[in-house]
């Protein structure tokens, strides 16, 4: 459930000891515990804890999609309409007809990529899908620059970055746009110009990709069930494709949480990237000190800074 | 077998369609095949199947660790002795100790690390290894700074950055030392000042956790094997440690490739990161333009650019 809670954003103490591994989280905690308001948290994890309510943005639920796999493991996608309008537009589209349902898990491929989507390349896509072009790889600056939290390192693959409306986003010019990070959601496509319909989607599993930024259209990322994409078997195909011999895992559904029953509704919060406590939270991933770490980087990347989200509490 | 060749090399195609996936590899080969050596390889993989064998280096037998996990999985893992001297000394003697036999692995954390070694905390380390302290997690970077190939793209975690004998390394004046790359390995401690021993190893299997550089002795890489344990089920305790209701999968012999009997060594070439080849190499890590890409980056970053290994021809 709580992915990047209880995975991103835990204090990350690495120990020989299990039993000191297990005792820091609650050294982290005890200033909750002892409710001293005057110690201000010293682990991104300990702002993440103590961050207030209006420090939270609650998801639309038209912008979560919910993926059953077999076995009834569940990945919730956060969509972001304001980073790729047309490929969101044909997302929804695709939910909304069903599309999705019995087709498969096909890639795996190790420190790249989970691809998912219509193995058979036969199904045939709903009427009406808008078309894409490459220039849905940027958006405008425009008015969301008022909204920039920026990030004050430097970035070998962007002039500038930061965060935007609870989104990492890489900027050169007036063009933004999301970064391949860990966990962010991509359009698959065929060779250039094609820039996919949405239908196949892929998420990162390793090291950003980010030579595919501006390639290739980034439109969400994975908010829970992670895991259930991560710890499956590589595909020993070209690419990391699953082969005839190995078992593609089946997708059961996907739906839009705004077309479930409201009590089946999952319901998701991302902190605010303009908050006190998301400026506390990027100093601190910036900057570790504490009983773990004697020396602070200094500085951080933009895709080692996941934006926190949490399940509506 | 080929971990970084096959999938971190590969020429890097997302597409919508299976069959154009598969023949991308093909396009990227032919030049090989009309062998019109006039034509410049224009993708990192064909960088690395064109490189002569003078771009190769073989890795020293004492420099590789063959762990043999449950099922009769192999890891490989190449030890960095000069970036991490006492560990590595340590590490030895442990592998001839047969120290890691019947020992396991005991923490899956998804986006950060797998970790083994004593899950019991009880198993006598062998006596005589060396004692380690925080000054062993970085190096002088003094005799080898003539080696350096440097990465000309800004990082935010180092003043410098570059590859010396084959590796990545982060540079801060005269102090070099290895960043925390996927695949990388990583020796667990307790809290600070204790510098762990070698017995508690770990490798990165997401986003490359920089913020750990320093803070940590990092003393080698995988090389082959990688596979078997990113697709373990992560854990579900804190900070992905399994539970007692979960299993930790048995590590069943380590051993140096030097202990092992001459038929039954694995041997690794690593490309010589003073090569031409790797300068090509880099040059289009950073800039890809193809049938698939039209935006070249511009730049990489440290860990987005694996130097090439491949298994001893």
């Amino acid at each position: 459930m709580l992915y990047f809670l209880a995975q991103q954003l835990f204090d990350r103490v690495m120990t020989l000891r299990r039993r000191v591994a297990l005792l820091a989280p609650f050294i982290a905690i005890l200033p909750l515990a002892a409710a001293d308001a005057a110690d201000p948290p010293a682990t991104p994890s300990a702002v993440v804890a103590q961050a207030p309510a209006s420090a939270w943005r609650t998801v639309p639920a038209q912008d979560l999609l919910v993926m059953t796999i077999e076995g009834g493991k569940r990945v919730v996608i956060q969509l972001a309409p304001q980073f790729g309008p047309r490929h969101v537009a044909n997302i929804r589209a695709l939910a909304t007809a069903h599309w999705w349902d019995g087709t498969s898990i096909n890639r795996v491929q190790d420190n790249y990529v989970v691809q998912w989507g219509d193995a058979t390349e036969k199904k045939p896509l709903p009427a009406g899908l808008a078309p894409t072009s490459p220039v849905d790889y940027v958006q405008s600056l425009g008015g969301m620059k008022a909204k920039l939290t920026p990030l004050p390192y430097p970035d070998p693959y962007a002039r500038a970055t930061g965060f935007i409306d609870g989104w990492p986003v890489a900027i050169d010019g007036e063009a933004a746009w999301l970064p391949h990070c860990y966990g962010m959601i991509g359009v698959g496509r065929n060779m250039s110009p094609d820039a996919g319909t949405g239908a196949e989607l892929y998420t990162v599993i390793g090291q950003a990709p980010r030579q595919l930024d501006r390639n290739i259209a980034v439109v969400g990322r994975i908010v829970e069930g992670m895991t259930a994409l991560t710890s499956l078997p590589r595909g020993s195909g070209e690419l990391g494709f699953y082969t005839d011999a190995e078992r593609k895992l089946p997708i059961i559904s996907v739906r839009l949480a705004s077309d479930l029953p409201e009590t089946e509704r999952p319901s998701f919060q991302v902190m605010d990237t303009g908050s006190a406590s998301f400026a506390d939270y990027l100093r601190l991933r910036a900057n570790r000190k504490d009983d773990f770490y004697d020396r602070p980087a200094g500085g951080v990347d933009l895709c080692n800074a996941p934006v926190p989200v949490r399940p509506a509490p």
